[in-house]
């Protein structure tokens, strides 16, 4: 262990919810160790030697791969910014239900995998397809349903077939760490990470929309129990994150760097600005990283600051497709999506 | 590491402070990996093999004593609850500076070592010695004054000649880990943490009241900055925290045991309390620790809960002296020992 380490922060412990320090962010990529927890239900048990996914449903010929075989596919590297739909839910108010995650439920990660693509082309996918469908082997009770469910989510098929859905073996240039979804995870770039179901293991191509419970009742957007204007959580919104200094910091007079992340999962963050006169006026700020397809960019702002007192500081991202961060959040029910423009105050003694 | 792992909470890098993860809390003592870190400089470099602890000042005979010889005196073992005069900072408004830190700034632990006051005899304490002086190996620089610090702190010299008052060189049954204050710790049980200075080097008796900034700036509650009635940070005030359930939890209908902790430095809490219709009627909780000098107890509830919607939570300890949490935190301008009633708020679905 480091002479200053950083782990996760804990949101709760069955089942284990933790976020990224983001105060320690350094490195473009979130070390395996800091690399946030979202778990649905408690860790499952993986069958000892067996395993192997099935790919079922509407499908000419049913398979079922081995992890030895997965390995023998062709695959691809994809570097991925995965963002919890709850991340920065303790910011809304009024308060909504849910762990109360600040503004590390966010990582980035290289995942290598087979495209999801090629494994349901071999097993001959059927033109009705509308949905395909993946489960995990986690599973458990939920506080809203009797009985016991897996966590399992559907994909609309054009993005199933997308050739970066990845179904990953490897994170990191290593195989993917048991708590992140040992043996094979789906990685959806661009989506909330709701989509990346863990220990994977079986995929079925249907013909009509998935209603279980984690696709129609959790990641839905609604502002009322009556409101009649619901739609699923999909693409990460455009969202930044200051992870230095942190709110209320004192600092001494002089020359500082402000930094953080903006990512989004409609492009590419071509924007950070940033406010010391309560959003009056915005500078931008410089990069610490290129432009890279899925992946959060680091930025830096040199703040020289001489005079004692109390400033606010704000940042604002926008991405290649003209989307960008509100002043206010999108206050909805279940606490998603929140990517309002935040705000930190600092004192200069 | 184990299967479910929660860590400290990060509240600072450098200095590195980290609270206790409440949320986890299961055993009375405080686990080494999970005892909060509060630092106010970087981490010290200790000399390789010469340490000694030199008492200084007004005694008949200075001496310095070997880390050897200090085991060799009478060493004696205490429980002290130890908590940050900033725990639950965050939760002041409006918002006052500094580490925000939540509800885990406080920690529990056994403490092994030699009585204060048999050193400060040995070495001739003299009569007309008001303070005694405790300086740390950790330095480093402040926002607020220009130059180099140690960190440094005084007692009465009644509170040093207490015969609780140690020189600890254990922590749990072993020597003190080296983020604890390695290789000697002052441990003065009842105070806030800030008086328990780690790294020992040197004290020094003297007739005056220490004047160091860590006396006289921080550690000082005042509600203004023009505010006359200062008075300095000695004793925990009374104070208890909800462990489980976590605020905004989501939980089944059925039966659930609310957990926490509570302490006083001004004695042993007797009495802790919850409410479930906002503080109209109280209920005694049950008891899991017994009554111990210095100590903290975890308590408990079991809630049978069968209709679905919101309930809000409080807890309000009470020690032998009469002291009770008040209702408001007592503002002040450092955001020091908030010990008002928490609420939270849970869901049953």
């Amino acid at each position: 262990m480091d002479l200053y380490y950083a782990g996760r922060i804990p949101r709760s412990i069955i089942p284990e919810n933790q976020e990224f320090p983001m105060l320690s962010l350094s490195s473009r990529i979130t070390p395996e160790f800091q690399y946030y927890l979202r778990n649905h239900f408690p860790y499952p048990v993986l069958p000892s030697n067996d395993w192997a996914l099935k790919i079922e449903g509407l499908v000419h010929k049913p398979i079922s791969i081995s992890y030895q075989a997965l390995f023998q596919c062709p695959q691809i590297t994809l570097p991925v910014t995965m963002e919890c739909a709850g991340n920065k839910r303790a910011y809304f108010q009024p308060k909504t239900k849910g762990d109360q995650w600040e503004q590390g439920a966010v990582s980035h990660a290289l995942w290598t995998g087979v495209p999801l693509r090629t494994l349901l082309q071999i097993a001959g996918i059927m033109p009705d397809v509308k949905e395909v469908i993946f489960e995990g082997m986690d599973t458990g009770e939920r506080a809203d349903l009797p009985g016991m469910f897996s966590f399992a989510r559907s994909l609309p098929v054009e993005k199933a077939m997308h050739p970066d859905t990845l179904i990953a073996l490897c994170m990191n240039g290593k195989p993917i760490p048991y708590k992140h979804g040992y043996p094979a995870r789906l990685i959806v770039p661009n989506w909330y990470g709701m989509a990346s179901v863990k220990w994977l293991s079986r995929i079925v191509a249907v013909d009509h929309a998935f209603l279980g419970p984690f696709q129609s009742n959790d990641y839905v957007i609604y502002r009322s129990e009556t409101d009649s204007q619901r739609r699923p959580v999909t693409l990460m919104k455009v969202n930044s994150v200051i992870a230095q200094p942190t709110d209320q910091a004192i600092m001494r007079r002089g020359r500082h760097f402000i930094t953080g992340t903006a990512w989004s999962g409609h492009g590419i963050v071509n924007k950070v600005q940033i406010s010391f006169d309560d959003g009056e006026t915005w500078d931008h700020v410089l990069w610490i990283d290129s432009e890279e397809k899925y992946s959060w960019r680091r930025w830096r702002w040199e703040w020289e600051v001489s005079e004692p007192g109390t400033y606010s500081i704000r940042v604002k991202a926008t991405d290649d497709k003209g989307n960008t961060q509100p002043l206010q959040a999108d206050w909805n029910v279940k606490g998603y999506e929140n990517n309002a423009i935040f705000q930190i105050q600092v004192y200069v003694d």
